[in-house]
């Protein structure tokens, strides 16, 4: 039975973390919400509260991942769960662990970059928030991006198994995460990100890598991976950008 | 050989959802910065990039846990390690993807609890963010300790074992959390903490049950339980509380 992922449909956002998996892998999958027709995609995708029945395991939010009776929300849970399945985690119960801790990383970087502009509320449009973006989207520049990203460099250089992926060496379901976080963050911030990214030459490398995976390199080109806008969770704003 | 903790020595923060499990389950360890006396304690705490050598697979933060050789960080994932060893979680997989997703919600909701006092920059001081914060923390207010809130009462409710757990009918980390998320919200915003657990009386009672298991119990008298401080997550800043 195909896996059925539940996403909005006009945005790469957190669900695109997903479909990386599922799209390398070869896996069969629904991208239930763009099935539809144009906007009418949207209405396959409201997962109700547990009162209405519907589902016994309602996710809090999207994505969610349906495979069979098994609904699983949160990214990094769907990964995990992804990766046992698609072989992209690693069989050891260490090396797991590992895989769950660095997509975990990956994505507070993800949701502090949805944060830079909408410091205040996600209920506010960025034009309602847009000093407070300023100010946030600074540190974000000048302390986070640096942060992640050197870090996820040491992990590469340290990892005694390859410098070519983040756990043993073979390809994990974090290292196409890292991919799309080096994806996400040239585009919102790309000169923050190059800044940054010339003092990371694994990260690079790694990036470089995934995007030339066969069915990696066959998604990107084709409809099925949508385009970064700003409507998603990286959104390229100049301003932000410093 | 006993479990060691690495976690800042004088606030409860991410480190508290580490010591709840460690606590009811009576398990041996060691709560690292905190053995040496005063300030000092924080001088055992650095997990240093792994190019200086002392960790192959280090924590981007705090806190960490070191069982072993092994050391994982990002509080979820050390919850979902000890939770198999310390019987805080069900035994079926698709139970314990289901408690992993639970704890990663109540960690994205500490998130936005600590991001009301700190709109902008973690690096900049609470005083030179409060309008911000202000603002920040009316949306978390309305919008979303009632949206957290009352999917954890869902939650309980829809569960088919027992309305007194999240999940089955033992008592998983996700519990534990979940009391710990209801002591932070009554610590910070009591005012919109009542309002919202006056209609989430299954949360409340899990919270209470949670408070009165023995070990708990016997935690929450000691002087091991740090209290809430304003240098925390969950900071009572009155002027925040609507």
């Amino acid at each position: 039975m195909a896996y059925e992922l539940y996403y909005w449909p006009a945005i790469q956002g957190r669900g695109e973390f997903v479909r990386l998996a599922l799209e390398d892998a070869g896996a069969d999958y629904i991208d239930v919400a763009r099935m539809g027709a144009g906007a009418a995609g949207e209405a396959a995708l409201p997962f109700p509260l547990p009162q209405h029945g519907a589902v016994a395991r309602p996710p809090f939010a999207l994505p969610a991942l349906k495979d069979g009776p098994l609904v699983i929300g949160q990214t990094a849970a769907i990964l995990m769960y992804l990766g046992d399945r698609l072989d992209l985690a690693p069989a050891d119960q260490a090396g797991r662990m590992w895989t769950l801790q660095l997509q975990l990383t990956i994505a507070d970087a993800v949701a502090e970059a949805h944060d830079t502009h909408h410091p205040l509320s996600a209920a506010l449009y960025y034009e309602d928030q847009r000093p407070e973006a300023a100010r946030r989207a600074e540190h974000f520049r000048k302390h986070r991006i640096p942060r992640f990203l050197e870090w996820f460099e040491a992990v590469l250089a340290a990892n005694p198994d390859s410098d070519a992926c983040l756990v043993g060496r073979n390809v994990t379901y974090a290292d196409l995460s890292l991919f799309q976080l080096v994806e996400g963050l040239r585009y919102a911030f790309p000169r923050a990100a190059a800044r940054s990214l010339a003092k990371c030459p694994h990260v690079v490398a790694l990036h470089d890598a995934v995007a030339e995976r066969p069915r990696i390199r066959e998604y990107l080109r084709s409809e099925r991976r949508i385009p970064f806008n700003e409507d998603g969770i990286f959104r390229h704003y100049p301003e932000l950008d410093g």
